[in-house]
């Protein structure tokens, strides 16, 4: 099953696309795929509405693709936790999770356009696998607990502005949290649907160049560390997004002349079972 | 006016206080003060239908307090912005504003406890000066447009656990979003009856010894600066917030040994026109 949420930006609705490819309307089950519907089990009653045919099956024709969540309450995000991208920043190897936020309202869908900041010299591209919490962790014991307060899957596309990041002064931060810097989608896959979270092929390519391909072997921490660790500096909540870090590829990584991101070139972000997404980069 | 939202977390209602003492239900205007009001002028139809006499009286005897706005968007936060809390952490003057973000999830009422995070060995204090956005402000051309964006103002306490974020790598954001770490109240003074927000005296004690005391003279970037700055990075959004920085007094600017919070200890907070705070530490 997929969860989709499909229409104008702010106005999106709840779609599930069951397993037989047919997309059937969540609206007679919740009126949003948000914390409140995933913290009540909405994933599992969605595949029973299915199973039991009481939703419409529903036609998406020219629909724009939205965020398959709600605006989340926050988006933690960790650095370096693909082995080869640490080592491609110069930066050691961490010895626990880096953190640091994106704005909630910067998540967009996967197919809306990426905007380059005014004066941007340097916005670049990271493919990450997305987290999306279902039940509230807080100081979780082990990680073994984690996963089972994960909701489900989808790509997230972590774009961040290099010299904002690192040249601005203070935190990360400035570089991450520009207009449309988060990308998800284009669907959530149900945790329980997906075999392995350490065991997914993703890549990203830029103008039909293959610029990251790797797997979620590759991260330093896993999901369930991940959600276990952050856990104990804050609440994840249902509804939240974690962006689990990016492989190795990224345009910083390159020689130079860094090929950051122009207005008109296109990236196409792929992780096996999540979909794909494609977004075109235009001037803010 | 005072806006204030009363009653139990997550079931708080709107109210304003009027300048003769009376305070007045706000449910027959808005649902909530969040941004959706605030960006519908919506507190200047709050003192029209005050002066309308539109608006019945209300007691609020035994209701928390909680915090003024809605849970924001974003908190957006200022980093060693007055001069003398920058010489106190030993850091150089910054050149332009530091960043860094707060879940907004940690926003709660100016009364309730302050969780001192399992394991923390330094958790702190920060008074500042809360701005909360009232216009959506996208690449500002100048200072002088900024404070036509801000709703009003209210205290922020930025509670901040140091060894998180100094000690534990990565960015500081691991030691500002713990849970309940940004009391915001107790009421929002609307930005045109407050005479000048860089001219307002600001005090935190600790069990009744006064640890801050300063003035917002002493910012390194002004309330406009500093919104017209933020805003070449990320969009602000109505119901967002802004943390504008502390002043010195904190407890990692002390001599060993530094006088973190502990369990029972009280912190009381006050900002000329925007009222006081009180918080009891708790462990969490």
């Amino acid at each position: 099953m997929q969860l989709l949420r499909l229409g104008d930006p702010g106005a999106e609705r709840p779609y599930a696309r069951s397993a037989d490819g047919v997309l059937h309307d969540l609206s007679p089950l919740t009126a949003d795929i948000d914390g409140a519907f995933l913290a009540a089990d909405g994933l599992a009653r969605a595949r029973a509405a299915i199973d039991a045919g009481e939703l419409p099956s529903a036609g998406e024709a020219g629909l724009r693709v939205g965020p398959p969540i709600a605006r989340p309450g926050k988006v933690v995000c960790v650095g370096l936790n693909y082995r080869r991208h640490a080592e491609e920043t110069g930066a050691p190897i961490p010895s626990e999770p880096v953190l640091f936020m994106k704005a909630p309202d910067v998540v967009v869908g996967p197919e809306d356009p990426i905007l380059i900041p005014r004066g941007s010299t340097a916005t670049d591209w990271e493919v990450e696998l997305g987290v999306v919490i279902g039940r509230t962790a807080r100081y979780l014991d082990s990680p073994e607990d984690a996963l089972a307060h994960v909701a489900g899957y989808a790509i997230s596309h972590d774009v961040t502005e290099r010299a904002y990041q690192f040249e601005r002064g203070g935190t990360w931060d400035k570089g991450k949290s520009c207009e449309n810097f988060n990308p998800l989608g284009p669907w959530l896959v149900p945790a329980d649907e997906l075999a392995d979270p350490q065991d997914l092929a993703l890549s990203l390519s830029v103008n039909g160049v293959v610029r990251q391909r790797s797997t979620t072997k590759d991260m330093i921490f896993t999901v369930a560390e991940v959600v276990h660790y952050i856990s104990q500096f804050m609440v994840l909540r249902p509804g939240d997004l974690i962006n689990t870090g990016t492989p190795e590829g990224v345009a910083m990584g390159q020689p130079e002349p860094k090929p950051y991101l122009r207005a008109g070139d296109v990236v196409e972000l792929e992780i096996a079972g999540l979909g794909r997404q494609r977004q075109t980069l235009e001037p803010a």
